[in-house]
């Protein structure tokens, strides 16, 4: 049976993932993409090197971030947040984002956490997903 | 190293997956959801039961498939196709790709393995979505 979830069991299943989908516009076009991401203060945070996606969502700031638990076709759960893609330039709030993701993230590549130390050096992009929305649903 | 992957390649990730991600718009909003999909010939078919996904993509054609082989952080590659939504109607096509559908997915629940049965009998939707680009990038 599929259930609508919660937003407490929807926030969960986003809480608990490391690994989402960032779903964007880019142009005209939906354009989806794996990322490793966390969740802090009811907000989703993201590093990223320059490319297509952070081009799309500097001219179109609508993204979402999709997460789910899958065990088989008939077992799985699946949220979704919405939110305004905003980039994080100031250079404190950087330090302090980019040290939460290297706690979740220890598998950083040299080179981003390099850019843990000195947030110049490197031209990684840190984002926050202002999430506005959330929904998720259960087949169980 | 990041890699662009060739078309080929790409291909190769989107045939061997069984889980995707579609991404659509939904009026002026990214959509993402965890979808089974299966490639034949070029095109991708997906069945679904009606909601958001379905209706956003009546109203707009234009969609993606973004699958992906993923180890850890540093070894993962994702392929995206992207294209138009088609529903298909014609009866014979349809049983035909549910047929499709339930060699690859034997675990259909019943309700969706009585629709290849006899396709009128439930409201289940089977779409393909009509690719013209791929894309893929790898991690290794």
């Amino acid at each position: 049976m599929t259930r609508i979830l919660g937003q407490n069991e929807a926030w969960a299943i986003l809480e608990a993932g490391k690994l989402g989908r960032l779903g964007c516009i880019d142009n005209t076009e939906p354009y989806v993409v794996p990322i490793n991401y966390l969740v802090d203060d009811g907000q989703i945070y993201v590093h990223s090197l320059p490319g297509r996606k952070i081009q799309a969502m500097r001219e179109n700031h609508r993204a979402c971030l999709q997460a789910d638990q899958i065990r088989d076709d008939l077992h799985w759960s699946s949220a979704i947040a919405f939110g305004d893609f905003e980039e994080i330039i100031d250079e404190s709030t950087r330090k302090q984002v980019m040290r939460l993701l290297r706690e979740r993230f220890p598998q950083l590549t040299p080179v981003e956490s390099l850019a843990t130390l000195d947030a110049e050096l490197q031209p990684v992009i840190v984002f926050r997903l202002r999430v506005d929305r959330v929904t998720g649903v259960a087949e169980e």
